[in-house]
C-alpha cells in the first residue's frame, strides 16, 4: 500500500492499494470512533461493493446505511442534492457521524457536497471506485454540482478525512470507464512529468496501476497544496478542461467527462502550436498518446458552440477567461484570454497542425 | 453610526445608523471595487428598497440587477436556492462580483448560502431590514436552509465583507415584525446582560435602538469569536430556540422565528425552575417582559409534539440534546439532556410555575 498524505484545511491520507475496500472499515477506525456511517453511492456501484464496505464497518462496530442514486452526470443536478439531504435527516445523521463517498466522480462530488452543507458540515472517506475519481478527485477537496448554465456552477471547498483507492477494483472497470482515468493520468504527464507521459504513450501500465496513481495524486497534492483555493497554480489542473467542459455541455453530459478533456487537450494543444506558445510536435505527441489508449482526439461540435461553452466556465474574471496552454510535453502555462478573442481560439483549436 | 468590528475567517464590520440604505454604495466601495451587484431579495422588501440600494450602487460605479423570491418561511428551501443559483449564472455573476442580501432573517439565509455556494464561494453583504435580521443573522456567518425533516437542517458557515443596519428601516417595521426582534433582543438580556433586559422590559425603548442593536450585536460577536464553528459557547445563542425551532416546525412556519423563540424562552425558564435550576421567579420575569413587548408566551401544540420536534435539532449530539437554561436573568448554562428525558422535560416545560 503506498500512501500520500495530503495538507489541507485539514490534513488527511490517500491510501492506494490492492483489497481496501474489505479493509475500509480498519482503516477507518484508526481516525474515527464507531458511530453511524451513510455510505452514499449510484446503482452502478453499489450493488457490486456496498455490501463488502457495510461488512467491513460493521465489523469494527460502526453502524450503517446505503443510499444508491441513478449512475451518471445526470445525477449530478440539486434535485439529487435536495434527496440526499432528505435521507440524511431521515436516518438521523447528526454532525458525530460519517458520510462515505463509495463511487466515481459524480458520486464523490454528490457525497462531498452533502457532507459539506448537511448540518454544516459532516465528517466524510472517500472511495474512490474509477480510475478518474482516484487521481482527480480524491484530492483538493472540489465538490459541486452542475447548473442548467454549465458545469460545477455550485458546490463548496471541502476535504475528506481519509481517501481509500483500491486497485483491484479500479484496474477490474470496464475499458471506457478506465479510459476516462487515462486521459487524466496523461494530463498530468504533459502537465510536469515526462517519465509518467511515456509511460502512458505505451498503452500498457496496468501492472504499475499503483505507481501511476500515487504520481498523479502526489502531483495534484502538490499543486493544490499551493493554493488550496483555486486563486493562482490549480489552474493548470485545468488543461484540455475549459474546451473539455464546454464539449460535455453540448454533447448533455453524453460525452464523458474523460473524453471531452482528451479533445479539449488535443484542441488546445493544437491551439497553442498555431499561436506559436507550444513546440511543434507537441499536439501530435498528446494525439499519439490518446490514440493509443482509445481516447477520442475530435468533437462533432463546432468551434463556435465550443466557445459559447467556454465562456460559461468559472475559470472567468470578468472580461478574461484563464487558459492553460502546453509549451511541451511537462510544462505548461496559464494565460488570460479576452473572451472577444475566445471564438478565434477554438477556430484555431479546430484546424490541424502541419505534420 | 456605530461600528462593531468581527474578526472571524474573514474579519468585516457591522455598521448600524441612520440612512444607510442612501449610503450603501459608499460604505461598500470604502472595500470593494466596482463590479457587478447582484441584489437578492423577497417581494415585500425589493419594491420598497432595492431602487434606493441599486441607485446608490450605480451612483459609485457599481453595475445592479435584483433577484425576488417570495417572502416568507416558506422560501427557505432548496428550490429557492435552485432558482437563485441559476438567476446568478444568467447573469454571468463570476468569482469577482458580489451578492447583497437586501432582507430579513430568510433573505439573510438564502442569499448568504448561495454566496457560498455558487462557484464555490462569491464576496457578499448583508443589509438586514428586519431587527431579528440585524442583531440575529448579522453577525455568526450561519446560513441555512430548511429541509422537510426540519428548520436550518443544511447550510454553510459563511461570512459577509460587511453588514449595514439603517435604523430608520428598522424602526419603521410593521408592529408584529418588529417583535420578532424584540424576542431575540430580550435572549440577549437574559443570556448575559441585566441592563438590556431592564431597558427592553419597559417596552418603550425606540429611542435607544441603535444603542441596543449595538449591544446585541456585540453580545453575538463576542461569543461567535470564541466559538466560529459553533462547538461550544456559542450554543447559549440557542437560548429558547431548540422547542422555538419545535414550535415553528408544528406550525408549519405559520408561527415566526421570534414569536416561536418568545414562547421556548419561556418554557425553558419554566422548565428550569421546575427542575431547581433556575432562581424562582425567572419565569415570570421573562413572561413580564415577553407580555409588556406583545409576544406570546404559551402555544397550542402539546409538550410531546415539541418533544418530538426538538429531537430533529442540530443541537442533537447522538444521544444527547444541549439545551440552554437560565440561572437567573443575565447568566445561562448548557447542559446536556439525555434524548430519553426529552418528552419529561417538555411536559415540565408547559407546566405554570407557582407565584
Amino acid at each position: 500500500m503506498k500512501i500520500v498524505t495530503v495538507h489541507a484545511t485539514t490534513s488527511y491520507c490517500v491510501c492506494i492499494g490492492k483489497g481496501l475496500l474489505q479493509q475500509a472499515g480498519k482503516e477507518i477506525k484508526k481516525i474515527i470512533q464507531p458511530c453511524k456511517v451513510a455510505i452514499l453511492s449510484d446503482d452502478n456501484v453499489a450493488p457490486l461493493y456496498a455490501d463488502i464496505v457495510c461488512q467491513s464497518l460493521q465489523q469494527e462496530g460502526f453502524s450503517t446505511c446505503v443510499y444508491a442514486f441513478p449512475a451518471g452526470e445526470a445525477s449530478k443536478r440539486i434535485h439529487t442534492l435536495s434527496n440526499i439531504l432528505e435521507y440524511l435527516a431521515q436516518e438521523e445523521i447528526t454532525r458525530q457521524d460519517l458520510i462515505i463517498a463509495l463511487g466515481g466522480g459524480v458520486v464523490g462530488d454528490m457525497a462531498g457536497f452533502s457532507a459539506a452543507i448537511y448540518q454544516r458540515g459532516v465528517r466524510f472517506v472517500q472511495i474512490p471506485t474509477t480510475f478518474l475519481a482516484a487521481i482527480d478527485s480524491s484530492v483538493g477537496g472540489k465538490t459541486a454540482i452542475d447548473l442548467e448554465a454549465g458545469k460545477n456552477l455550485a458546490g463548496a471547498f471541502y476535504q475528506p478525512q481519509l481517501v481509500l483507492c483500491d486497485t483491484d477494483v479500479i484496474s477490474s472497470l470496464p475499458k471506457d470507464i478506465f479510459s476516462d482515468g487515462i486521459a487524466e493520468a496523461i494530463k498530468y504527464g504533459v502537465l510536469g512529468n515526462r517519465d509518467l507521459f511515456a509511460q502512458l504513450q505505451t498503452g500498457d501500465f496496468m501492472e504499475q496501476l499503483e505507481d501511476i496513481i500515487e504520481s498523479c495524486v502526489s502531483m495534484k497534492r502538490d499543486i493544490v497544496q499551493e493554493d488550496e483555493f483555486d486563486n493562482g497554480k490549480r489552474q493548470l489542473l485545468n488543461l484540455g478542461h475549459t474546451f473539455g467542459h464546454a464539449i460535455e455541455h453540448c454533447s448533455h453530459f453524453k460525452i464523458s467527462h474523460g473524453h471531452a478533456v482528451a479533445i479539449g487537450m488535443h484542441w488546445i494543444a493544437r491551439a497553442a502550436e498555431h499561436k506559436g506558445i507550444a513546440k511543434p510536435g507537441t499536439a501530435k505527441q498528446i494525439a499519439e498518446a490518446l490514440r493509443k489508449n482509445h481516447l477520442p482526439l475530435e468533437t462533432e461540435y463546432a468551434p463556435a458552440q465550443i466557445a459559447s461553452g467556454a465562456l460559461l466556465d468559472k475559470k472567468r474574471r470578468g472580461d478574461n477567461i484563464s487558459f492553460v496552454f502546453p509549451l511541451e510535453i511537462g510544462n505548461c502555462i496559464i494565460q488570460k484570454v479576452p473572451i472577444s478573442e475566445v471564438p478565434a481560439l477554438a477556430d484555431l483549436a479546430a484546424l490541424a497542425v502541419k505534420e
